[in-house]
């Protein structure tokens, strides 16, 4: 059977333009798969069954490929400071806390909350170091009905003592999670998450490098965020010529499995290596503001190939919601033509982030993130305000990105299934 | 009588840093105004009346100095495309349909709540050209309880002939809402308002600078937004020398009484003009981005000694939150730290642009915008979310600017009065 989602549709298969159809229909299978998207139900799909959502927008879910999940109590916190006195003042302490599995149990919960509130259907996530307090996320992400990545953090040095762990503990709390994950939560990824070089260990990497090979995992971590950080690893590692090549030379980088953030300071040597890894780069434009670390040039990484996808580095950024986030990324690369040598540079268009916080990051998933045949309906159905003005689809699609509330989003569907508000008790985020 | 209000309550004495007292009173008189803000009741203030807010932050009410009222319905549209073709797309479009009544007294009340919502209690906003339209936006805030200025726009050249009126018309309608708004609004001022430059004719911007003079009126407009603009002005007026003296050659540079919103360009010259005027220059980093415009080196204008208050720019800034245009000044003053000779220059802290939002541009309406004795008591009362870390006051604002919602706001005063919800039957912004 097919069943035809019917209401103003609208994505991007690729990132020039918007692909709209007004009061069209999503035609998906009984395994949740798109077929086709149709303007009227002619032949074979005349008597498919009817969602009639007339009238309302009907996008891709987002995709945040890179967020800090423990990090969300402290969104908003501290940033008249830079990097170092905010990881110090906030993060330190803010992630120490997760030693407690009450502390853990109750915030993931406000942060799964947070995130279905806003759309963001499919993530990859960062947690702490601790073995059960990630456990304890990877089982509310299952219970959610959100499809994320997530990692426990590794980090045996350079970090406070009460967030370092021993290397063979680090690398026997990741294998257990690896396992218990496959064993006890389908629908959870478990992603191998080295916090980034400096806080890892040329053994632990290593180790690490050897559980991506052996299960075949995906890998995310940090590259090339700020000028310090940058001649930070180049000291640590005088013998590697480029900071991606330490990911690399330890078995770090698997091929079209890895998920570097936000990437603003490479050489060209780490732009080919990144290409022909087919690395997924996250842009986090909001974070790389708030630290004062830089603006990605995404314009030029784009024509150059590079594989971009967004994300909102809670809590370096303060929001996770990703429309926010598509705009921020917008409005960097307006500021970025400001500067000489750029001025040339086009910005980005709204299609190209939307593009980015959907199909280029949903492809992390498989097909994901669009609406053509064989992807995944993952979708947000969005009731609309009136408007004065005579409105485009593309047009009310932007007035949510840039103006929207999350309650307007009414419905929210993973693979064909609808996802329900998660867990009891937790208050909204309010926005 | 001396009322109480206890809280935990933060504002802005000057722009170096917030003052905090935690668990505190604004002790406020009967006509509304502050006393003093105090620890503990003591002495000749043991038995004040006490309204209990412990636990919520009390801080000043939001003033947006720049905002174009009739453009509420298209916030969030049109950022692919520059000024010029924005304009003709939505803005004149927009504008235009004012010429019905209805349409303007539907959005302007919708426009209200939001800003009333968002905590902004005044402002000074842009109408339309039209009369009658104008004069319904007046009544409107009258009866809201806001305390705006509000201009009918002025423009006989160089706009859609819909939106153009002839010099005389345009100078009698502005006479006729001049004496109207002093005898039937009285809480609500009027504010000369040539669009800009490019759009009013010499006789209009004497006739403009005459009605000033007489009525010893406060003036809005437009200066220096982009470079174009710029160009344009010079051409127009070749025998002035900059675009800021053809205001003050007609007579529409009121000394403390001027608004110019943008002043991104500005030259040496005009900077001292406008130091000269005490013109209050309203900082749009938001809409500056959206429209490719520049950015305002606020950094460098502080220094030197300028006046600077935040404005939404609505629809240009794409929501009329100054929460969040408190944030897009951080964050374009951080963006211009990576241009060349900008990198020394410090960001924007956090106290300066609340600062900005709150005392520099409540300095337009009298003392209005902190909490110091003399000052009005326009104050908004923010419930807390809970925290993982232990957070100061000051940390609980900034929470609330990066990060809050518009439902945190619990109430809001202006002068010492409640002021409720304004019009039955309004949507929420939802935000």
């Amino acid at each position: 059977m097919v069943t035809a989602y019917r209401g103003d549709v609208v994505f991007t298969p690729g990132p020039e333009r918007f692909r709209a159809i007004e009061d069209g229909f999503v035609l998906v299978d009984d395994y949740g798969k798109v077929v086709d998207v149709v303007g009227s139900l002619t032949g074979q799909y005349a008597d498919a069954d009817i969602v009639d959502r007339s009238g309302n927008l009907i996008i891709p879910g987002f995709n945040d490929m890179h967020v800090h999940a423990p990090q969300y109590p402290q969104a908003g916190l501290g940033f008249d400071d830079e990097l170092l006195p905010w990881l110090e003042r906030y993060t330190f302490v803010d992630e120490a806390k997760y030693c407690d599995l009450a502390v853990a149990d109750h915030w993931y919960r406000r942060f799964l909350t947070h995130l279905w509130q806003v759309g963001t259907l499919r993530f990859s996530a960062f947690a702490t170091l601790h073995g059960d307090a990630t456990w304890r996320l990877i089982q509310l992400a299952q219970e959610s009905g959100l499809r994320p990545m997530i990692g426990k953090v590794n980090m045996d040095r350079n970090a406070p003592d009460n967030l370092l762990e021993s290397t063979r503990q680090s690398l026997e709390d990741t294998e257990t999670l690896i396992k218990r994950t496959a064993e006890d939560a389908p629908d959870v990824g478990f992603i191998v998450t080295p916090r980034f070089v400096p806080s890892t260990t040329p053994e632990l990497m290593e180790g690490l490098g050897e559980l991506v090979r052996r299960y075949r995992l995906p890998v995310q971590s940090h590259l090339d965020e700020n000028r310090s950080e940058v001649e930070w690893v180049r000291k640590l590692h005088p013998d590697i010529p480029t900071y991606a090549q330490v990911y690399e030379h330890y078995g770090l980088m698997p091929r079209n499995r890895t998920i570097m953030a936000h990437c603003i300071w490479l050489t060209d040597a780490e732009r080919e290596l990144l290409k022909d890894r087919n690395v997924l780069l996250a842009h986090c434009a909001q974070s790389n503001l708030n630290l004062q670390s830089g603006i990605m040039p995404a314009r030029r990484y784009l024509e150059q190939g590079l594989r971009l996808a967004l994300g909102s580095d809670v809590a370096a950024g303060h929001e996770p919601d990703m429309n926010r986030h598509i705009v921020a990324s917008v409005e960097a690369s307006k500021a970025l033509r400001f500067m000489p040598g750029h001025e040339g540079d086009q910005p980005l268009k709204l299609s190209e982030a939307f593009y980015m916080a959907t199909k280029s990051g949903g492809s992390f998933f498989g097909r994901v993130g669009s609406f053509e045949p064989g992807y995944e309906f993952d979708a947000l159905v969005i009731r609309e305000d009136e408007s004065l003005l005579e409105l485009s689809v593309e047009e009310r699609l932007e007035r949510f990105l840039y103006a929207g509330a999350s309650d307007a989003i009414r419905e929210r569907y993973v693979s064909g299934h609808v996802v329900y508000r998660p867990f009891a008790g937790v208050p909204s985020a309010g926005r």
